[in-house]
C-alpha cells in the first residue's frame, strides 16, 4: 500500500460512532475551535434535497476555509446541461472564484456521497485538505472503490479522506429518490 | 484484464506509424467519409499553442461531432482561476451546451496530452465514444498510467481510445514550454 493512501484508517480506529446527526468532534477538525452558525453538513444535505426537488440526483456538498463556508452546490448535471455538473466540482468551482485562487490550500469538502473518480481528480487537484462524505458509492465511488485515485503513487496531492459520516442520512436520501422515480 | 478494458491493443497491432503530421487515416473514423475542412488535431494543437502563450501549459482540444467540430478549448486553469479548467473539461463542457445534451452520444475528442484523472472520470459520464490522445502522460495521466480509470470493471462507460498519434509534436511544446519558464 502506497504511503500516500488516505487516511480512513483512522475511522476505524475512531471510538466515536460513524453515524449520528453532528459527528463534527469526531475527526480532527479546526472548526471547534472556531466554530461555524451553520454546520456543513446540514448545507451539504440541504443542497441534496434541493437537487432531489430538481429532479436531479440527490448529491450535496460544501467548501470550508478558516471555519468559513466559502461555498456550496448541489447536482446540476441535467439542469446545466453539463456531464461534469457534480455537487462536488460546482463546489470546488466557486471556491476557486470565491478565494480568487485555483488552489483551495487548506480547504475541507464534505460531501453527501463518495466522489466519483472524476471529483477526486478534481479535488487531487485544487489540492484541497479534507474530504468528508457520507455515504459509500459501491458502484460510482472512485476513492474507496473502483480506480481508488488517491492510492496511486503518480496521485500528487492526496487529500485526508474520512468517509461514512452520516452515511444512513444519505443512503436514505439517494433510496427515497430512486423509489419515487421508478413509481 | 477486464472485458472493458480500451483498446489501445489495437494501436500495437496496427501497422501505421504512430508519429507524423496526418495520421487520421490510421485510425476507424467516420470522419474520413465526412471529411472537415480541419483536421481535428490541427485545432487541437492550435488550442494548445494558444495556451502557452497566455502562460498555461500548452495542452489543446476538441470534439468531433458527425464530422462536424462542435468544442475546442486549451487550459484556462490560471486565467479562469478554475482548477477543473483542462483543456478537455472546457471542451466537454462547451459540446455539451452546443449539442444541448449532457451525453456526448457518439462524439470524438482528440487531446494533445493523454487525460488525468478527473478528465478520465468525465469522459466516462459524457459518454465520449472514442478518445485520440498525441503525448503520453507518465506522471499525470491516468487511461494509460495510474488509475487507469477505464480499465476498472466498476467505470460505466469505456470509450475506445487511441494514444500517441502526433505524440512528438505534443511532447515538444511540452518541452519547449517548460524550458522556456526556467530559463
Amino acid at each position: 500500500m502506497s504511503q500516500n493512501f488516505h487516511q480512513n484508517d483512522q475511522i476505524a480506529s475512531n471510538p466515536v460512532s460513524r453515524e449520528g446527526k453532528s459527528q463534527m468532534q469526531s475527526v480532527p477538525d479546526p472548526l471547534t475551535q472556531d466554530p461555524l452558525t451553520q454546520d456543513p453538513w446540514d448545507i451539504a444535505f440541504d443542497e441534496a434535497k434541493d437537487a432531489a426537488h430538481r429532479g436531479e440526483v440527490p448529491v450535496g456538498a460544501c467548501i470550508v476555509s478558516e471555519g468559513k463556508i466559502v461555498a456550496r452546490a448541489g447536482n446540476r448535471i441535467i439542469a446545466a446541461r453539463d456531464p461534469s455538473a457534480h455537487a462536488e466540482m460546482l463546489a470546488i468551482r466557486a471556491a476557486a472564484q470565491t478565494l480568487g485562487s485555483e488552489r483551495l490550500i487548506g480547504c475541507d469538502l464534505y460531501v453527501t456521497l463518495e466522489p466519483c473518480a472524476m471529483c477526486a481528480g478534481a479535488i487531487s487537484l485544487a489540492r484541497l485538505r479534507r474530504v468528508y462524505y457520507a455515504a459509500p458509492d459501491l458502484k460510482g465511488g472512485a476513492i474507496d472503490h473502483g480506480a481508488r485515485i488517491f492510492s496511486h503513487p503518480t496521485c500528487h496531492h492526496v487529500p485526508e479522506v474520512y468517509g461514512g459520516i452520516r452515511e444512513s442520512q444519505s443512503a436514505e436520501l439517494l433510496r427515497d429518490f430512486f423509489k419515487a422515480r421508478r413509481s
